[in-house]
């Protein structure tokens, strides 16, 4: 990942550390930007990483833990220093602490949480599962009361100087914390000093109830055009506030984890090649042995039509193409209906909008691959009749691929099993045997074998 | 799409619209926000929507026309009197307003561009291909000189009273307008009224050349966590910026595209149920059709072997399974490596490390699936023989299914194919049809088959 010029770097850094030249390395790691200090350390070994980390200021080692990967982040902290872990981790965003916390085992969570000098700020976020809305937000957000002037706003900010990044939605809460509103750093910038907060907020805000699940946040954050969101428990008590760049992480994650579970692998928590060999084969095992299970099946379906087999051996010669048809047609079905869904594009009350438009476009294309599929088994040099079953047999198999296509990934949402999960391979699977069994019964009655 | 909320008021507007209450309509969609407005839009037929559009505040109108689909947007745009559709994309966003243009026929564009009143906020951006930095720019940003206190800053900001609501990036520009620095507003909030720009201003300012790819753009925005990227030309002169929301869009909407490539089919260009079923057909018959016929590959190979079928009827039942497994673990492969050159997590310069990565994956995957093959063939009552054949024949086209799924995307990035197009489907198709020669050619050699 690291690119030509930050491979230079990389070796010049090695290169003062193994002269022990520490301050140099570190001098020549701040010139850098913070995600690529983040990837030059965790190109390092363990052994490096600490001792630059034990002496850099500790606010560049909290952004530089931030910008790695959860694994690599709880890997370094648990190597560094008791006093050093602690230092950095309060100079991280909350928000990331807690989620870093949680990354750790127990133990050592425990004691860097009770050598902390403010966990409140962490702990109320620790209770809260990562992939809900709570997981996501960071505690450090800045409030207005309604009746502030402008001015008063303005002069507050100045005073404060807050660290954050993200303060360009000020979030306006009444006497018992609840939310009211929500004004931009713009709109206080260009409205008249003496203006109240209250005549310039926003107060249809658009807020999320701490449990909400991750992805919704996102959808919702990027179809309002929202820098930040805020949220808020039963009572619409402000509790925190979701910011765009963690929003952009979850919609970059949730298509990446989709699309190595559409593609039948569990997802990796870590970059590609960072992840060991040994790992990517466990992410991946599991799924190919069930499949290899389930698909199984096709063999029991095989067997029982053995006779008819054995009568016309070229029977077998469409099989491959058959399935493969089938699972194509499936699977274009349930991508596209798997990322609707995902996107909130369609939900469950669209169900059976989307089963009629596939059953219609099942039927267009079933008929296309039905006229395609006589032609193709006749210049095979096949007699009519068989060229006959394999059209039928191929109508009847996309279309049906079709169905299950847009059936399965509703019906898995519906359960609230992960529709990417199910989608993909199990799909191809399910195909595969009821196919068969079409085809050679198809066989068996155009054909007149027993 | 609608919630049942917005289908409440979706028939209350149908209602008044019948009743000829175009005023009371438009009211009742203006008290919606603003995407919602779009979403009731476009769920009115054409004639509805002509009638409200062009009774409404035009600025009101432009919002909505920017959260319309593309297709949908054009349609509008056409169908609406020219006057009204001018004053519209007046009070667009340029960057909305070139794409709406591009998506319409010339004729129509011509048109309207020579009603302008300032077409030369439009023009320059028109010539920039949709999915490049130049593209998704905009041409309305602010820029300060290093000069300005923070004082005149903010007293500029309260005169201009900018409407766009990306003002959180300020750049600065020297005399021949290239890019010297960004300022953040939190910045010019919290710094010392008589502080000069040049002073807080961050100089190692991340810009892209205009015709830099979308996706890149996006990688780059989200690895830096940006609210805003300055489009420059070979000059540093700067040209526009991408905002933070556009980026969002690129960011889902090119995961989107990815997930139903891989699906093999064409990506739908409007929201799923908006796409009529013949749009859908066309879009997946291509890709089903291309399959089918190179999916013929497995028929040839099979009619090869015939005699060798014929003999051990048997050796057919692991064909779909055999096909499957080769399948499930080249699209395990391929979707993890797509993804992580989508995400820039992957470089051309790592495929030597990426294979060696796939070649020690799939030898792990292949002994530990030839295993499993091996006792299953023996449990379905297959001699040790066969068994031994379809173990052997697992093993290999497990490993090789592995190669192939990391070599095809990136040779396909290599030659500028998207790798997501050729990765899914065009594998399978190639691990069938050789697959099936290695399983026939090792059941030759140990079964003893001519």
């Amino acid at each position: 990942m690291l690119t030509q010029e930050l491979d230079k770097t990389l070796t010049e850094i090695r290169a003062y550390l193994e002269q022990g030249n520490v301050s140099r390395a570190i001098e020549r790691l701040e010139e850098l930007r913070p995600p690529e200090r983040a990837d030059i350390i965790s190109d390092l070994d363990s052994k490096e990483q600490v001792v630059l980390l034990k002496d850099m200021d500790h606010s560049i080692s909290a952004d530089i833990v931030e910008d790695l990967t959860d694994q690599e982040a709880a890997d370094l902290i648990a190597d560094l220093p008791t006093r050093t872990a602690v230092r950095i981790i309060e100079q991280m965003e909350p928000d990331e602490a807690a989620d870093l916390l949680g990354d750790l085992t127990p133990e050592i969570a425990q004691i860097l949480l009770s050598k902390l000098e403010r966990p409140e700020d962490i702990q109320p976020l620790l209770i809260h599962p990562d992939e809900t809305a709570g997981g996501l937000m960071t505690s450090e957000f800045i409030t207005l009361r309604p009746h502030m002037t402008v001015q008063q706003a303005l002069r507050a900010l100045r005073t404060w100087k807050p660290e954050t990044e993200d303060i360009y939605y000020l979030f306006v809460v009444d006497e018992s914390k609840r939310l009211s509103g929500v004004v931009n750093l713009r709109q206080l910038v260009i409205a008249e000093p003496l203006t109240r907060v209250e005549e310039i907020m926003d107060t249809e805000v658009i807020s999320v109830l701490v449990g909400t699940d991750q992805e919704e946040c996102a959808n919702l954050m990027s179809r309002y055009d929202l820098l930040a969101l805020p949220v808020v428990d039963h009572e619409k008590v402000l509790l925190g506030a979701i910011t765009i760049d963690d929003m952009v992480d979850v919609l970059v994650s949730e298509a990446t984890e989709d699309i190595q579970k559409l593609g039948g692998a569990q997802p990796l928590t870590q970059p590609y090649l960072k992840t060991s060999v040994i790992s990517v084969t466990q992410k991946r095992i599991g799924w190919l042995l069930l499949l290899f299970l389930t698909e199984s099946l096709t063999g029991t379906v095989l067997r029982h039509f053995e006779e008819r087999l054995q009568a016309v051996v070229a029977l077998s010669f469409f099989i491959p193409l058959l399935i493969g048809t089938g699972g194509n047609a499936g699977t274009q079905t349930t991508t596209t209906l798997t990322r609707a869904l995902a996107t909130g594009e369609i939900r469950m009350k669209d169900t059976l909008r989307a089963l009629w438009h596939e059953a219609r476009a099942g039927f267009l294309l079933g008929v296309i691959m039905a006229i395609v599929a006589y032609l193709r088994a006749l210049t095979w040099g096949s007699d009519t009749a068989l060229a006959l079953t394999v059209s039928a047999a191929v109508f009847t198999i996309v279309l049906w691929a079709n169905m299950l296509g847009s059936i399965l990934p509703i019906v898995a949402t519906r359960l609230r099993i992960d529709p990417a999960v199910v989608s993909g391979p199990v799909l191809s699977t399910l195909v595969d045997a009821t196919g068969l069994f079409v085809y050679l019964s198809i066989a068996g009655w155009i054909l007149g074998l027993s």
